[in-house]
């Protein structure tokens, strides 16, 4: 099944955002006030609550189904030696997910999360951006619909998360692409690049930006020529999950530059996103305020495979558990405030 | 069991704190560094993983047996009107954590968690300490014992909480005399008081300071002339926790406070505390400075119980969970870096 057979579908989709249940928030925002403790107290617990009830259209909502699902591309990039690791590690690491060895398997399985790992044509990387787009439109698209297919009916919550050396290159021209800004404001050390790697980095993103500054300023076009495939497929099950109203907590610096052509044009795409944690890489911070999002955690990660967003995961099981479960002033029978 | 029978003895284990396991630390650190992962990727949580193995002296350690204590009180300092919630609600709230129905029920419960409720005495507040010391001697020694007896063998993770209308008076008072600083500098608004009801806040800390200022500058009298029963039993937990190497997350600024007077005499105290999170309370981010604890979280949480410390027992699964399941390169046949 082809979720965006056309450019046509996607664009539609992305101009018509379904909202959160109204209903279902001010039924869980009124259940707030009437749990046994101060007004507010739990803080950001309460919004996550809130936000989740609305997504799921219930007023207790929960998570019995929730996803993570990683998607690894390969880019031709890396040619410009842009990465601290060499290409084979995308296979390598997919090797790995697939028998339960990397830190997202033990992060998902913590957070009572299943695991879907999808690569995508890794032997055949993306062109290099610098001389064309790194995608075909049909290869785009097709990629997009991976992501979407990811998005199975019935999930309570999408975690996205990718594998792709060298794709904090593309990131970074997305985002400038998207929000503006050159290769030295986006570009950020990677799994640990030196200083000359830094700046060959900050070279090819601003060829890139130069190379397509004249094609049509869309979302479709800004992934398929500066993205990448596993890119694209974050990008399409974002959009996907929107449409299903499944709510999606996004990990690091790649997955927030998934959905930057997105939110450039229509900043509505990130209602439904919450922002698993603020990355090391330098460019995370500024990319998570133009997206309008305050990230949950700010542990000093830079990992990637969805690992920041699959602990966040955690935060939000408490913030539903402490809903659904705590008893009102009235059931408990306890003194309110002043 | 009396656990600190005397001062003297509470003075003594003060002063000669064990350390944590270096060849754990060293094993632990050896192995963070051989996780399919770009070293350091994992960020805070390598930290964790590899505090936990060296408080709990194993390679891999893991939390099979979590303790939520919450401690109990009641304030004679209430009478002064510097709460925005009735004294009753102490009682309340504890028959609401033994029935199951406070937000600590759910979110132990959402971290795999035991819950124990410790009530000292509520139907006997502490007295006024602006016109006296709070509590006894022995009353004090007393708190110290039943917060310590709530440290049972066997335990992996101790994560304490409270409950006491009125208590972020105390805590001030015990963070001004312990660190500096007057009732206008560490006073915040609690569970919500308005601006008439923090001015007295102010100045009944400002009294209680003056009240004792020329009282023996030993943390037994800072935390019998200023504390309470609860804020007395989490200093004992506190102690006895690292008399028996078990790890502590503290949570918001009253269980920070209990350890303040501690840490004022040995700066050590804090070496095997994580701090949960940093809350809304005032006094709270410059009080984890002066600990020198960098928090886990920051999610506007002010309801104490525990809460935020719960919350971030689950970052902790999380990390531990990682440090332990992942393959090694070797072991996955992944490529290193550069």
């Amino acid at each position: 099944m082809t979720f965006f057979p056309t450019i046509q579908s996607f664009d539609d989709a992305l101009a018509s955002l379904p909202s959160a249940d109204m209903r279902a928030t001010a039924a869980a925002t009124w259940r707030q006030a009437q749990l046994t403790k101060p007004e507010g107290s739990l803080g950001r617990l309460e919004e996550i609550a809130i936000f989740f009830a609305g997504w799921q259209a219930r007023e207790r909502p929960a998570i019995e189904r929730g996803r993570v699902a990683i998607f690894a591309g390969n880019h031709g990039i890396t040619d410009h030696g842009v990465s601290a690791f060499p290409p084979e590690v995308t296979i390598e690491m997919v090797r790995n997910f697939e028998r339960g060895g990397a830190a997202i398997n033990a992060l998902s399985t913590a957070a009572g999360l299943e695991l879907t790992v999808v690569p995508l044509a890794l032997d055949r990387p993306t062109a290099d951006f610098t001389t064309g787009p790194a995608m075909s439109e049909t290869e785009c698209l097709e990629a997009l619909s991976a992501g979407a297919a990811a998005v199975e009916d019935g999930l309570d919550l999408l975690v996205v998360g990718e594998m792709g050396i060298g794709n904090t290159t593309p990131a970074a021209a997305l985002t400038a692409r998207s929000f503006g800004g050159t290769g030295r404001y986006w570009v950020g050390t990677g799994t640990g690049i030196d200083f000359e790697g830094l700046a060959r980095k900050v070279r090819v993103v601003d060829a890139g930006l130069a190379r397509h500054a004249g094609a049509p300023n869309t979302a479709f076009e800004t992934l398929r020529r500066l993205g990448g495939r596993e890119i694209a497929a974050i990008a399409g099950a974002v959009l996907a999950a929107r449409l299903k109203r499944v709510p999606v907590i996004l990990d690091g610096f790649i997955t927030c530059a998934a959905v930057a052509p997105l939110a450039a044009a229509n900043a509505a795409i990130t209602e439904h996103c919450l922002a698993g944690h603020c990355s090391m890489e330098q460019g995370h911070h500024a990319l998570l305020d133009r997206l309008r999002l305050e990230p949950l955690l700010r542990l000093s990660m830079r990992l990637g495979e969805g690992s920041g967003a699959a602990v966040a995961a955690q935060i939000v099981r408490s913030a539903l558990a402490a809903h659904a479960g705590m008893a009102t002033f009235a059931e408990a029978g306890v003194s309110g405030g002043q």
